[in-house]
């Protein structure tokens, strides 16, 4: 291993050296044997990638060459490279291909990925996929899907491994041997009494190490979580993450076992959640993709920058109640965006920990009182920390000792209010089950904008004139 | 299930009716027989919580309250709830364990967790936990310790379940009958060839229902990652994300196999990747905990608010330059924060999307030209949108034509840089091997604050004086 793998950040040139990831070379040489039609080596290159590693390049890819990579490609494309694309190119990937390829491509997927492809398909697309899948699968899909979005009926699969309470470890094994159709990743047999509630569970491991005549019930996992179907699959990931779930038996309105979800299904909605996070945080729509246009990418922008242009506004117009004092002290005008700056900053650190906090459930009503003391507090500090460098830099810049003092009351009265607003407004928010991350940058600069700019232009009315 | 368990965000009211999360009834219950200092109910409230939950509860609540918790529960602590524990408060529970108790604790544990409690601990507590282990696994935990911080030696577990590539099933199933000390959790049994050199995993579901006679070699799984000791844990979870693995091989410089990653642990390091991108992005210091006090939290948050500071400063002294055009027309002190503010968030929109796809290696030197390219653009039909409104506002308000012109000009100017310093910053960033999040929304805005307050105020003494 070269010495700068030890490094903390996650270098992509590690990626590049990786052997796991995605050369450019490959991708190079791929490109090329579409570019001449070569499908034998296009199928022997593309060979030892992984599916995610596939979808990954054909995102990274022009619309034109994905196009004609898929119809060079034809026969192989293989169902898990659907499920690990984009939702954006998914759509224009499944219409490239050939019904037949389709067909096959979704027939080996398990019953959650396919429902997963399904979300987000036209219903024409939709009932073809449909049309192509055996009978059996095809209720299955049909069943999770008539489960609401979102939920934890969506995100399981109905292939599960059972048994009835009462066997032994060696009847167990016995029937898991004639079964021929055992679902490809399982980690725990699921005990279900005779009405199919799930009644505790074992692991694989455990299962193994134990003698034959070993009672399944007796070396049940101490930990035993059962999710039902309606429950939100945020809450669902949430579980996985706080209790280190491996997999859950998921339940029907009646207690009966109807399906499985498996730790990487909830890993993938713990990223979304954390992506969702980030891109509200910074007034992006979260539905945003890499490989969209820069028309798509318009609209899912311009919505939030046209709140803050509102809010903008907003802003000036406390400005423009002050303009005779501008006129007479344009140093006003030069100070002014430095206290709303820091105001604004300050709130989106509060802002930002709240938001975090309140996702991942460490903020709750029993500590949100002294988290808002201390928010208010640093705020104060803070405030008056920089209240004595910018009254000291008013003061040698401007040479007016006023002016050091408006500006030193102006910064404090806004840190203190920027970490009031950045702190209160995603709890309020909470409570009024809006998503906090909603109160992007946005909502709490219009609170540090105003006040700043009325602190310190107000305070410069009263005092300089 | 309540019909609003159905909602999409997560709903801190969907965890309180949740049968796993904490309820704040039973919270006060245990605070109130940590108040008359009733032991025995204590421990029966405490039964039935899971660890993490445990220590959610203990860092939610104040440090005199979490004392005398500890204090009473005593011999009934468990090495779980350190393990679950944020850094900053476990360093205070340690302290205030009874010695035997901590000892007994740390027994449980397996060696990965001890190395991850051991990591942050000064040299004396480290010391006594380390006399408390037995002989075997403090041998385990000091190797991994020789592995450099944030490796996949720290992350890995030294118990690992192998077997030699040409043994058959029914010779694994009795090995692993005949072995007492197997992991907790394990999901593969790992094949080696005579030096260690792993070659190859079977899945213990895979292994279940396989004949006795069935050689291992014949069924193991298709995608197979072996992870260098030394390999960045960053890497290591983003491979577990991208190949949806549940369990992969940790090799020494020699390819020997010295342990296991397993996927809880790769969830964990994601989840932490993502906080800290979040913080960052944010301008807080990463270690930020919600428990920290003002002061800590403070001093987390001072430097990044210092160097804002300075940028601000910057963008005032261009200001500065306008101070005679300011005098003459005051309108443009009154614009002047709009421009700067749209150009703001138009920044940190693209620096946030560009962040995140550097994080999630979507974007790469395949698809870089065409990310900038489409950001470009996108900043383009945003500017001139935002600037056929702005010019009117400007027109409509101050009543001047040229006024109008100068802001619709403006605007667009700044949009366009806003969109290329946005993804350009943390392209560069990510090229000389800083972390791209460290670019935070104070580089952006200054950007858009020089750009837009010259360009406005230039234009403006261009054309209007």
């Amino acid at each position: 291993m070269a010495e700068d793998q030890l490094d903390v950040a996650p270098e992509p040139e590690n990626a590049e050296s990786d052997a796991y990831a995605l050369d450019p070379k490959t991708i190079s040489a791929i490109l090329y044997t579409v570019e001449v039609q070569d499908r034998e080596r296009l199928v022997e290159l593309m060979e030892p990638l992984h599916a995610a590693d596939i979808a990954d390049m054909l995102e990274q890819m022009n619309a034109y060459d994905r196009m004609r990579l898929i119809r060079l490609y034809d026969l192989e494309f293989d169902g898990e490279i659907l499920t690990e694309l984009d939702e954006s190119i998914r759509e224009e990937v499944i219409q490239i291909l050939k019904p037949e390829v389709l067909a096959d491509a979704v027939r080996e997927l398990d019953s959650d990925d396919v429902v997963d492809l399904l979300e987000d398909l036209e219903d024409a697309q939709r009932d073809s996929i449909l049309e192509a899948l055996e009978d059996s699968d095809r209720v299955a899909v049909e069943q999770s899907l008539t489960y609401p979005e979102y939920s934890a009926g969506r995100l399981m699969q109905r292939e599960v491994v059972m048994a009835p309470e009462h066997w032994s470890v060696g009847e167990a094994i016995d029937h898991m041997r004639a079964n021929e159709d055992l679902p490809d990743q399982f980690y725990h047999i699921i005990l279900v009494d005779p009405r199919l509630k799930p009644v505790g569970k074992v692991a694989l491991g455990k299962l193994m190490s134990s003698r034959r005549e070993v009672k399944l019930a007796d070396i049940t996992d101490t930990s035993f979580h059962i999710i039902p179907a309606t429950r939100a699959e945020a809450d669902v990931a949430y579980a996985f993450n706080q209790y280190h779930l491996i997999s859950a038996p998921v339940v029907d309105e009646n207690e009966r076992l109807v399906g499985v979800i498996t730790i990487d299904d909830a890993m993938l909605v713990l990223e979304e959640e954390n992506e969702e996070d980030i891109l509200r945080l910074a007034g992006v729509g979260e539905e945003s993709s890499l490989s969209d246009t820069a028309i798509q990418t318009t609209r899912q922008r311009f919505p939030w920058l046209a709140v803050n242009l509102a809010t903008a506004i907003l802003a000036s117009l406390v400005i423009a109640q002050f303009e005779g004092a501008i006129a007479q002290v344009t140093a006003l005008a030069v100070l002014m965006p430095i206290v709303a700056s820091m105001g604004g900053n300050a709130g989106t650190q509060s802002l930002t920990v709240a938001v975090r906090a309140l996702a991942t459930r460490d903020l709750t009503g029993s500590n949100a009182v002294r988290v808002i003391r201390r928010e208010a507090t640093v705020g104060l500090i803070m405030g008056v920390a920089f209240a004595v460098v910018m009254g000291i830099v008013g003061v040698v810049w401007f040479g007016s000792t006023q002016l050091g003092w408006v500006i030193f009351a102006a910064m404090i009265i806004n840190m203190v209010a920027a970490a009031l607003a950045g702190i209160g407004i995603p709890i309020l928010l909470e409570k009024i089950k809006v998503d906090p991350a909603l109160a992007s940058g946005t909502f709490v600069t219009t609170v540090t904008d105003v006040v700043g700019f009325f602190a310190f232009l107000g305070l410069a009315s009263l005092v300089l004139l």
